[in-house]
């Protein structure tokens, strides 16, 4: 680990008192220790305008966040407090961006992993020129309609990338967008023009997302990769809500993230050493081969002379008293919300050298283009965002005499169709690919040294996996991510299927073995509530299809669905083709498969390798002389943004003998079979034993769905 | 890093070398380095038994899990094979435990993390004499009814300790065990007398262990609290399902796991050098204020001389020809599921040194008794499980003109009433305690030092915090742990909350800040679809009390229900104490708080923070003339289990008028309602604004109660 300090003799563990654990009461406090020579190499320039004016900017981000958090009476003002100066230096300095285009391509991206200081990244929007953050956003803070909402929310606010706030999926989003950035550049830039791809992913991350075990499964996995244009700025405060992270958090961090395969720098006075800072950068920035992680030691609320230090200005107001206190010891002579002109004027230079930044990238893709037109061709299209036209050819269809075989096979067949026509399509599996069957056969392994490869090996690391493919969507260049488990163990990683959901990131969940037809593995692997659980999530399109054309449907749908999540979920064992299951079908999520004359005695509904069982059962009836309908309920959302009239011709009102048949809960199956209704499933744990056995036991064979449906006609 | 053997030269990232990567094609290989003398404290002696014995004991060890997975056609034979010589030392050598007495308190707990490993346990449990595992059972490995599912389940299977598969959990666990263990010691041992708690805990865990971020988190804790008498053996095999460990883990998990505060030690070939395994075992014992990771690389599948050190010996049974080929190579003359006799001879020893030393902690117990009679009694009385004699009577009620406080502050009032009565109580917060309400004001904090103390800080870890809750509830000593955080973090944890209801750990789960009405944080942390999720996860009980007497139901429930985990759902927000809630309504799961005469026109629902808007709405409704019924509904599997007719009498089926309530997703409520009922609540993300504004905008109010009602019973 290099330091960028003299360090203090080691103390005991967790309670590393290397940065001054005391607000100072100066105005403004300077460095008093000597930064290390940066190497050469690595050196940055410091910019021409004064200390007193960077200390001026410094603290016009504290200020608006201190602000802000009183006039909404909510929010956390510490975080942006002590991380003030690495705003500073990341918007004025270091980072490449366009507010006036906060969509340009070619930015560096910032993440707020530590999201609860939200106020921290609308200071900068505000400061730097967003239209999106004006003063009126500001002093609308976490109010309803604003666009400044409590956590930073990339489907709301122009400017942030990703919608952070469960802590840890921040870094693990970043890890994502420098997954996709690396990927870009090694497909299409090329050695003799210059790059069109290139830029850094930051990430400022605290203590609690150093906690959370999602963390260190992306950053295990950005060592692993070697990362190295991805930058990510612990803010060491040692301050979490319970208190001081002694009580619970004395690892060594550094330690664990050089083990982890990154490069670390530790900067010890965060609060005020702007010169350590910018030397850090500048070095994390030389190191090619590896993520870095600058730890930066500060002072929560930094400046606030009786709270910083303290959970107390984590996350509540300063109040009255204490702001004016924090004004006073800042040497802060502006009133509330008044930023002072000379900082705009530093700040907003930001508005031409962004210009100026696009206007050269720009001019790059016009000579890549001349030089490489076929190739600029393709990323043009990638990065439109568009699919090609008529992708959805490639998706095979099914008769019924086709051989059965299990939905995950069809997925596997579908993933390797769309590979070649989709060239945005990239994902993998959590070390599950043979039992998944996600590997696309046209490519090779995305690695350290094969960036421009498809298929991703995330290793046992499902929350991670989730995360990660989030930031590869929210990259917004065209990918296609999608990633694999078993169905059971979206329950690792159900925060960032959400998070998927909650900011419109369109990942494709391929969750194989989705019921107690997995057999052997027993009740700890067999999903039984999870499709009720998905079902129940906004946003989020809960697919189970039959056989091959609704797998094709199923993959039909969510490749389309750029701004929804979709999982589908997938049976280990076969099922046949049925009739009447199509691709146009699961588009209207329920529809009638098989049908009869006039009104039916009862409708039949199931869902993926259960669907069988209703067809079964409705033959037999039908041989009593009974009319059935069978209805294939492949996806619960789509079916209900169907008409009125659509919905009531599948399953007319008139018809109350209904029975449903799925290998899993009955749980919210009320909604379609009603008070009267059956459902032929299971409403506990599974066992370990041969699927067939299992299903015998549990009951949920075509012969319990007659006699439900007898009942329910009775 | 000590290493107990000389090590070669560093090689490249995620290749490292040492083990020898080639099964040996001897029949029996000794291994050809020279073990590090250990301390002379710390030296352990060798049994006195040949090493050709030693290694047909280990031999049995593979070739009953080698024959078992054979059979059943299914199941993981890699795993046992590689890390035989572990179980041989850890069951013969090492762990004090009775055969013939499997819940001994003051035995060694073993978990085994990688749970698909199963066939090693019940090889372990057979050889050494457990009734629940005769040879019978080893055949019927992974078949319905038997006590040898596919992966170890405590409530199957005499001799499992806790629930492991779904990778990670099991070393949580293991931590938790070691939890408990601490306290109780710290709590009854006296320095005069033998300790009556005193035992180790022994983990084995694999590569995909450790790459889950869950095992992180606990044993960053476990580092934390030095919690000396856990000994991790990580089975560092390097093989994982999708190959070689190499394509995604290629960090330093030694190192990582010294930044964590944890021992480590390598052994650098677990195939063969059984002294270099047990050195290693005594030297971590001698560490007394660490935990102790022992790296044991291994060769997965050892034996094998054609699927060794693949993936193929992972997952799938090794077949006919390469087991015969697996014979020959290690010698083994004896036939499928034979056990030669002197090997039984040996591990049987197990019966009669699992007798003595239960029969020495008696003896312990005894004086112990003498000497302390009062501290006995509690330890007895704590121990047998039972809980103390009318210990609800602590909890208060409250009167409809009591106070309106938020539910958290109800939880917190109970958990204070509760833990004087309940000296088994113990639990925290995941960073959330000022927040979720959880600190217990009688006792401080279990740390380092404290290890008597009743409050435990998890940091920001929720996942981990679950599973550490499982291990001290399958620890089985009547210590009822409870664990806080955000509800909407439930997402988090929620492998660990399956595997309290699937593994009949009576966790309780303290979810605090439980709808939109959280307020400003906005959607990122406002549960929506969370109550239908737990609704429909089976052994879960799903708690959503309103105002102080349900929240004391709530908790009677949950601490009575020691085989099944209560979530219980808090407001942040106040709300009344509405007449008609009780204590006893709350163990129906759904009752009549407000009646009229006669059959009713319409039956309003709620829950928690909303059952006020339905009471307000029958109010309105009464002026109006309607006859109303308002049931409160907290627990909807407690409603499930009641009579038919208790059901029938509050929601009579001639009654269809019905409405719900709860600021939440419809997802299930149709259960309930029906399919001509209503629901007011939110079937979309939230938003960041003021509670009382998201309830406004979203249109869950009293109003829109009296709306929907009127609606249905047009």
């Amino acid at each position: 680990m290099q330091t960028m300090m003299k360090q203090r003799a080691p103390t005991a563990a967790g309670k590393q008192a290397q940065a001054p654990r005391v607000a100072p009461k100066v105005g403004r406090a300077r460095s008093s220790v000597v930064a290390m020579a940066a190497p050469a190499a690595a050196k940055a320039a410091a910019p021409a305008i004064s200390r007193d004016l960077v200390d001026k900017c410094i603290n016009a981000i504290r200020f608006l966040a201190i602000d802000a958090v009183n006039k909404s009476k909510s929010g956390h003002p510490g975080m942006p407090m002590g991380c003030a100066p690495m705003g500073y230096l990341l918007w004025n300095e270091v980072m490449k961006y366009n507010p006036k285009n906060p969509d340009w391509f070619n930015r560096d991206r910032f993440v707020l992993s530590a999201g609860h200081g939200s106020m921290f990244q609308y200071s900068m929007l505000h400061l730097t020129g967003y239209d999106s953050v004006p003063m009126d956003q500001v002093k609308s803070f976490r109010q309803w309609g604003s666009l400044t909402p409590g956590h930073p929310e990339n489907f709301v606010t122009p400017g942030v990338e990703v919608t952070t706030g469960p802590l840890g999926q921040g870094i693990c989003n970043a890890v994502g967008l420098a997954v996709a950035e690396a990927h870009l550049a090694a497909r299409f830039n090329k050695p003799d023009v210059k790059p069109i791809v290139d830029h850094y992913t930051y990430c400022i991350l605290g203590d609690g997302c150093m906690m959370e075990g999602i963390s260190n499964e992306a950053c295990s996995l950005a060592g692993h990769w070697g990362l190295g244009k991805l930058i990510a700025l612990y803010d060491d405060n040692k301050i979490s809500i319970d208190g001081h992270t002694d009580i619970s958090f004395t690892e060594d961090v550094a330690k664990r993230y050089e083990a982890l395969g990154w490069h670390v720098i530790h900067v010890i006075n965060g609060n005020t050493d702007v010169d350590g800072l910018r030397s850090a950068i500048a070095q994390a920035k030389a190191v090619k081969d590896k993520p870095t992680l600058i730890k930066v030691s500060t002072l929560i609320g930094y400046g606030s002379p009786n709270k910083a230090d303290t959970h107390d200005v984590h996350g509540a107001p300063l109040g009255a008293d204490e702001t004016a206190a924090t004004r006073k010891n800042l040497g802060w002579e502006h009133g509330e919300f008044e930023v002072p002109q000379d900082v705009y004027d530093v700040f907003r230079q930001a508005i031409t050298r962004g210009a100026d930044a696009e206007a050269e990238w720009k001019a790059a893709c016009a000579e890549y283009k001349a030089k490489y037109p076929k190739e600029w061709a393709e990323f043009e299209a990638l990065t439109s965002g568009k699919l090609p036209e008529n992708w959805e050819a490639a998706l095979p269809t099914f008769k019924s005499e086709d051989k059965p075989l299990a939905t995950r096979q069809h997925s596997q067949t579908m993933l390797n169709a769309l590979a070649p026509v989709l060239p945005g399509l990239v994902g993998g599996s959590a070390d599950l690919a043979p039992s998944n069957l996600t590997l696309m056969k046209i490519s090779g392994d995305f690695q350290k040294g094969s960036y421009a490869e498809r298929n991703i090996r995330f290793g046992v690391r499902e929350h991670a996996m989730g995360a990660i493919c989030n930031g590869i969507a929210l990259h917004k260049s065209g990918l296609i991510p999608y990633c694999a488990t078993f169905y059971i163990f979206t329950d690792y990683m159900r925060n960032a299927m959400r998070m998927s959901a909650l900011s419109e990131a369109g990942v494709v969940y391929v969750m194989t073995h989705d019921s107690i037809g997995l057999g052997e593995d027993g009740p700890t692997h067999q999903p039984i509530e999870h499709l009720a659980s998905f079902r129940a999530m906004p946003n989020m399109l809960m697919m189970r299809p039959a056989g091959g054309n609704e797998t094709a449907g199923a993959y039909k749908v969510a490749i389309a669905s750029r701004k929804r999540p979709t999982t589908i979920a997938l049976s280990r064992q076969n099922m046949p083709n049925l009739p009447g299951t199509s691709i146009e079908g699961v588009a209207k999520g329920g529809y009638t498969i098989h049908d009869c004359a006039g009104t039916p005695d009862v409708i039949l509904m199931g869902t993926g390798s259960e669907l069988e069982l209703a067809a079964a059962a409705a033959a037999t009836l039908e041989k009593e002389g009974k009319k059935v309908r069978v209805v294939s309920f492949p996806c619960w959302e789509l079916f209900e943004e169907q008409s009125a009239e659509y919905k009531e011709s599948v399953l007319p009102s008139s018809v109350t003998a209904r029975v449903s048949v799925e290998a899993a809960t009955s749980f919210g199956w009320a909604k379609y079979i009603g008070l009267k209704g059956k459902h032929v499933g299971i409403d506990d744990f599974g066992a370990s034993a041969p699927a067939n056995i299992l299903y015998e036991k549990f009951g949920i064979t075509a012969a319990k769905v007659v006699e439900a449906a007898k009942a329910v006609m009775a």
